[in-house]
């Protein structure tokens, strides 16, 4: 058990704790989630064992490709048969490698008292990350810098829900590539204090990454301590190429978790059938959950995708179908056979502004996820237009439907059952419950009022001036950013940090073509 | 079983069946949805039985007020204690009473092929109604008239999930009150041949409604055959109406089954926590089931409710809560322990316009209800403004969620598995599956393609105007409406309710002020 996970909750303290809960600030971050409500398993173990068996034989006949001559070494002295880049595993070999990989671990943040815990019934939302554009405060679609990243990693840190202020949220043009991934990292670690992702862009990229970590967490305590995260898209059908293996290695040789992450265009990349999909993206997100335990045996690793589906029209990705909330279900339920924490996407869609398709889109899979337990909750804000744009509305919207995510996963309350049933008699038929002092001291604790949206009768919504949800949620960005407040960086890291910045920039050249960004 | 339920599905036919299908006409109604995923309950059974407990406690001692000489008459004769408009129920009796309530029943249709089955996991999705304002083709805000009705019934004919046309989807202004049930009710036969719903606006409205259902579907018919279903609203606390009991026994005495439905502002009338709510709502709900039981044994019941929470800034009703979630997961499991079919209320919302709150709202209830297995989906398209107006734009995107929904709803599909599996080394490392004959002849059943959903790249969107979802939900309503057939309805059958309803006509008077509506 985490510490977070035993600490007294402050809303079972009785009256006072609860009356405390409303006054304070509504940007204290909730603890990590520890869903209750029953999940969505679509699969019997039958069809688990089929699916599994369906992936075993693709490893072991089809072979995963790995473009990366220091993995193919690897692999043979894992005992692996390599042909070419092809490599074939054994289903043995594969069981044999993923059982060291730790089911749960608490994952954590320069506060403490913001650490969190991942795997089993242990859950956190994650901002998107990597919008080469954003809208603004303005709502205008631009292409980000450094200040506009550094927004985000501020709301991150004031929304409730959000438990990660993640990485390069929006990529900040004002900076060169090259060196972009050092000026990311110190905005994450400088504006927020909770957890954060690093930047898996390029083996040395990781690397400065995980230098700068043990700066701020210590060399020693990232040993046995995840402080961070890193994404290692594959490229779906069975390729891992050398960039992300490379990063991949940065980050587990210093015990550091990264998502395996298929990246899955079904239909396109995969066969046009929901449990054949899954076999062959299960087939590759064990291929290189293995791959972390051959590097660094019992190393934390997360079982990653990204999913989408393809119109058959147009051929653009789509969110929000049914097959990607099938998808999420059943990948659900391969990651929990294997007892290894699973990274999903949130709040996807390929709407063009802040309008009622993003609302659909969003909502679907963000029920979606949370029927389908997923661990490690990513892209839970900003998200639009496919990932090109990161939206400041929909960022504080999309975070606050995370809160109410939150609340649904936690299940009824029944601490005050007996309570709550004596104002019935107390009210009786045709009265009303405003006035009666159950209601009164524990409404707010009952039912969730969404900030940011609007139930007022029409009338008064037009006498307020008509203010859409865009207009709502940018006004209320702006409210809070007037309000941050940084949390204090230890003086000394911070200067270590900034010298080792200073230090890197003058090594990597503004123009590093072998920089690239993915 | 029923006629659809057995009926061969042309999608399990093999390739030509399955190219029909691709080619055939976008609106022929899907099935009644017969649920496969295992449903959301997040109750164990000590906690049903405390529901069920504290349900009963209430009846017994608090007791239920039926504002209704006649209904307190019967219950007194069904042995009940009535002391003034007080009914206190014992368990006994309610268990005795709602065992005789079909646990499923086909609804029928004008055209059997569109008969439907509610109760288990067999589901439908009704339209939303009652709205005293449309969002028109231009998307304005007025006040409907009948041909505007008439609309919303041609698009619910055409539209493939949704299994009725309903009733008054919005309220036609353009005709007096105190008849207007007749022409609603003769727009909903004449336009579609789907299931519909019949008017409770009154006793002698409903009694009219039978009248007009035993023309088009012989007396003798309905005496064994569900053909319509109406809704009776309680007043929480603990409260059912004369206008609503009267109704209930116009339906009942028919046998056509009625919605019992508690009217749950949680937190306004009902207590401040989500298990007292249930448990109250559900007295309510039983204590209505039971009297149609005393109308008439055997009767087809529906175990309803309306469910807000109220948002204690403003006293608004909020939609798309946690709590709403959890509390159709709750009152799920307690129709199921009853045996009885249930009905609840989809994309329910308070947004002003079709924006993004209205997206959030929608599909976070639509998904909501699918992991709670409701029977009868009502609400289930154009409702806005908490009902104030029916979008029309918002109509059809909702319609085309169902579809999505429906599609999740029925599971992954195992049977082409193999055949799938067998593209992945035909394929191999690296390829694509676009080309593959699996992808080419599965793509259009594997993968569900959105049509109101925009999701090219957006320089493609700008070259193409800009349309947002209004204006593309829009277009194809118009488009929809241009290729709109009338179903053919019997020439002397058509006369018949011609003529009933100018008879009425004449015996009504245009300002009856009995005749209010609710």
């Amino acid at each position: 058990m985490t510490q977070l996970a035993t600490a007294p909750r402050a809303r079972s303290g009785g009256r006072q704790a609860r009356r405390a809960l409303r006054t304070a600030p509504k940007f204290d971050m909730l603890p990590g989630l520890t869903g209750k409500i029953p999940l969505c398993e679509v699969m019997d173990g039958a069809q688990v064992e089929r699916i599994d068996n369906a992936s075993m034989d693709i490893l072991e006949n089809v072979g995963v490709q790995f473009r990366d001559p220091i993995a193919l070494e690897d692999w043979k002295k894992a005992g692996a048969k390599v042909e070419g880049e092809l490599v074939y595993l054994d289903r043995g070999l594969v069981r044999e490698l993923i059982k060291t990989i730790p089911s749960d671990f608490t994952y954590h943040a320069r506060d403490p008292k913001k650490n969190v815990r991942l795997g089993g019934r242990h859950s956190i939302f994650v901002p998107m990350t990597g919008a080469p554009f954003l809208r603004d405060l303005d709502d205008v679609r631009r292409n980000p810098t450094l200040d506009d990243l550094a927004m985000f990693h501020k709301l991150s840190h004031m929304m409730p829900a959000l438990h990660s202020s993640a990485h390069h949220i929006v990529e900040p043009y004002d900076h060169p590539i090259s060196q972009r991934h050092l000026r990311i990292t110190y905005s994450s670690m400088k504006h927020s204090d909770k957890t954060f992702m690093g930047m898996t862009t390029s083996p040395k990229n990781a690397e400065d990454v995980m230098d700068m970590c043990a700066i701020l967490f210590g060399e020693e305590f990232m040993e046995t301590h995840p402080v961070t995260t890193g994404n290692c898209n594959g490229n779906s059908p069975l390729v891992w190429d050398e960039t992300m293996l490379g990063a991949m290695r940065a980050f587990c040789r210093r015990n550091q978790p990264v998502l395996c992450s298929p990246f899955v265009l079904g239909g396109a990349n995969t066969p046009a059938s929901v449990p054949a999909t899954v076999a062959q993206l299960n087939a590759e997100a064990l291929s290189a959950l293995a791959y972390t335990q051959v590097i660094r045996k019992g190393a934390p690793a997360i079982y990653g995708h990204y999913l989408s589906t393809v119109s058959m029209k147009s051929g653009a990705p789509m969110a929000g179908t049914p097959e990607i909330s099938l998808m999420n279900f059943m990948i659900g339920q391969m990651a929990r056979y294997y007892g290894v924490p699973w990274r999903t996407s949130n709040t996807l869609g390929g709407a063009k502004t802040f309008d009622a398709q993003a609302g659909y889109e969003s909502a679907t899979t963000l029920q979606a996820v949370m029927h389908a337990g997923a661990n490690y909750i990513w892209h839970s804000a900003g998200w639009n237009e496919a990932g090109m744009h990161c939206s400041t509305a929909k960022f504080i919207v999309d975070a606050e439907q995370c809160a109410m995510a939150y609340r649904m996963a936690e299940g009824p309350k029944w601490g005050d059952f007996d309570q709550a049933l004596s104002a019935v008699p107390d009210v009786g038929p045709g009265g009303h419950y405003l006035g009666h002092p159950h209601t009164q001291e524990n409404f707010q604790e009952a039912f969730f009022m969404p900030d940011m949206f609007d139930n007022n009768s029409i009338e008064q919504w037009v006498a307020e001036g008509s203010v859409e949800i865009t207009e709502r949620a940018l006004n209320h960005a702006r409210k809070l950013l007037s309000e941050y407040q940084e949390p204090t960086l230890d003086i000394a890291k911070n200067e270590e940090l900034l010298d080792y910045i200073a230090r890197r920039e003058r090594e990597i050249p503004a123009a590093d073509e072998l920089n690239q960004d993915y």
